[in-house]
């Protein structure tokens, strides 16, 4: 049915992500989880539901397919669940998510808000605002719910014709952040780190200057480009997202 | 008079939760107090007062009846237990209090305002608004003072029409906050850290857009539901207060 | 000249106080420092100047007399000891003394407020304001500085009748908080605690309703007799501090 | 080339410098970096551009020289390593440079505002205001990035008469801030996180009264000589930087 020897290893590296989520102090309680993907794009491995990040064992992350049908658990899988694989089903470049309730991001998204770029730690990282979805109506709330939050980022997507490799994360109104990542899962935790900090960066910003401007279109250029583009010259290897903006399907 | 063996038991756990109250930062100094009752409801095992939390033995922890005479302790118990024995007293589905000063929690008290539902991390959790009792009249203050802050606690929930179940804590206004499980004292004790959480995301919200209004009454359905309601589908098992809100005799 | 081994005693107290300044995130660097005073009020053993809490040792404390001379020590003192040794002088009920550039009580100061009494946790412990004193003049700042920061808590003290005991700190506008206990050099840490902690709480409110109102006189009373009053039924024994009101000779 | 044991001990100091900017949380990921210069002022040794504090050695630190040509190593240096050169070119009296996102300092950066000197913590370790230079245009942008962010430093400096000794950071508009010093680069390290506090505690100032004044000259020169002035009287020594204002040649 599935290779279980990688599926073995990817359970490993999820519960890793999920503690590093905890150990980044992105998640209190169970406010959080991780998820990756195998080669094939047929298995997600997910954090189980309601579970405490201290009592949680690796054994414990739940095996499902992109319909949702748990494969291989004795344990429930995140009730998020349908929101990792409608992401995962729609860019194929996508290797790891993450849901927090992480105090910054959940209070852009409470306000409703996209993230403006305010600065070159946010250009780094995201190329352009940080996304915030709409919120969903009674009908969308009432069937489905998981299911059309990730369809409201993935309209948000479409509408402003945002890539999932150079925005890799988005909010939802009410709701909190998702991140993803092209590599893998604990990239994704990373992302989530990151956002959280050009959230709260954005907000001390805001609340000393609330005029402040988003910065220059070659600005954005320059700092997203020197990380990811084609002539990237940050870090120590050629960058695996590199090419991703080509690769990108949506 | 009463199972030694249950209140020693008791006795160790509420320990343990005051102590998580030291360890998750909601806390300083002596500021704050868990108990826990018996399941006859005659006896309450709390915190003595202004004992050090660095100091603190399992044996310290005082046993009162319900009138808050102290029926086995050399030391005194916390000043705020006649609070404790009165919200024991009104509704037989609190296990579990705990009495905070943390710094979120007390900042809406002082502002004496609602802390409003902005977001599903509030709606996971509390049904509508965290609530903010009236501040205590100058009789009030100088009579049975600990009392009388009970007596505030129910009057808002009976005004408005609360579970003590689906609202599980309350802000008293200039105060600070109390919170309770219908499952045990370590639940309330986790209850409070979810409300400083809460308390601090709607601090930042408003901070970001002054303008953000509560979300909509299916949004709060939806979550709370998702988590307590008869239908419930978050977790690993039937949720031990499923049906609280029935079982709420207030 | 004076009682070694009560030195001795002293100087590992005011040392251990001094680290305690340090765990608590009082203060980074060398930016804090804390006194104690002997019994017969003759000499003050202070933190050496510039020294890093990491590096310090307690046989680096400086013993000096109350004109500021050094009377042992091969390291200069704190360049804050004219003010301490003026409190001391100033009044005989202080048993210890800290200045910190902490956070909330520096953002308070810098504010050139006092710091009003918004609810309970602020009433446990000061009675009334925390007072603000005014900034020093130019020809104050140019000569004999340090001792002219204690001249503008005095005449605070004095222009607003306040007493010592009741009210255990003050912010020098511009510059800081200084804090002092009746009791000892480690209760005058924890109340350098219990002021950033006031001092953040008020600032958080402020943000949620900048109408906020201060506590009734009634509660003011309540909270802090409770706790320090003739009458006083908080904590386990009779209050070292209870009729320190009586004893203020101020 | 150069001087083998000075390089080597170099490298080990700029690897710890790196290291406690990670202890200190001034930098997460991968964002900040640390350098410092040899005696002859020939050779800068600099953090990897991309590698984490957690997975870095000693033995991985960059040498180049002056003109940004890397002298020795396997690893990229910094991406930034221009603009430290150019600082190190500017100013003999700079001995190390850090340059951090730390999120208080990124703030006021974002806000394209100098941060005013507001009180004593700020007047003890910066000689005024803290400037912010200006945004770059597009042309300053696309070519020579990192050399052109040094530029726009330089010329702030020159424009407001300002010394690197008594001012030792500077923010650079939409970026965050850099610091330096004339001892060491653990130093600059200790800057950093000076930097970042005063830039907390002016936020917080501002949010409780944003018509918060800045200082008098007087206290100003009183504080900064009472440090770093001829007559410094703070400390245990005779300040390294004592007569730096006269050195400094810019």
């Amino acid at each position: 049915m599935f290779n279980e020897i990688e599926i073995d290893v990817l359970k490993k590296r999820v519960y890793a992500a999920n503690i590093k989520l905890y150990k980044y102090k992105l998640a209190i309680h169970t406010w959080g989880n991780v998820s990756g993907i195998t080669k094939d794009r047929k298995y997600v491995i997910i954090k189980p539901s309601g579970v405490s990040y201290e009592e949680m064992k690796y054994s414990d992350m739940v095996v499902a397919d992109l319909d949702n049908n748990v494969v291989d658990s004795k344990l429930k899988p995140s009730s998020d669940l349908p929101t990792h694989t409608l992401l995962y089903k729609t860019s194929d470049t996508i290797q790891g998510i993450v849901h927090t309730h992480s105090p910054y991001g959940v209070a852009w998204a409470q306000s409703g808000k996209n993230i403006p770029c305010l600065g070159t730690t946010h250009a780094d990282n995201f190329y352009g605002s940080i996304p915030c979805a709409r919120e969903l109506n009674d009908q969308e709330i009432n069937n489905n719910y998981e299911h059309n939050t990730g369809l409201v980022i993935i309209e948000k997507f479409k509408k402003e014709n945002l890539k999932y490799t150079s925005t890799p994360g988005c909010l939802v109104k009410n709701h909190g952040p998702f991140t993803w990542s092209s590599k893998s899962p604990e990239d994704a935790v990373d992302i989530a780190l990151t956002l959280e900090e050009i959230a709260k960066m954005a907000a001390y910003t805001l609340s000393i200057n609330q005029n402040t401007k988003e910065i220059s279109q070659s600005l954005k250029d320059c700092h997203y480009n020197r990380k990811h583009g084609k002539n990237s010259y940050y870090g120590q290897e050629k960058n695996a997202d590199k090419n991703s903006e080509q690769k990108n399907k949506d």
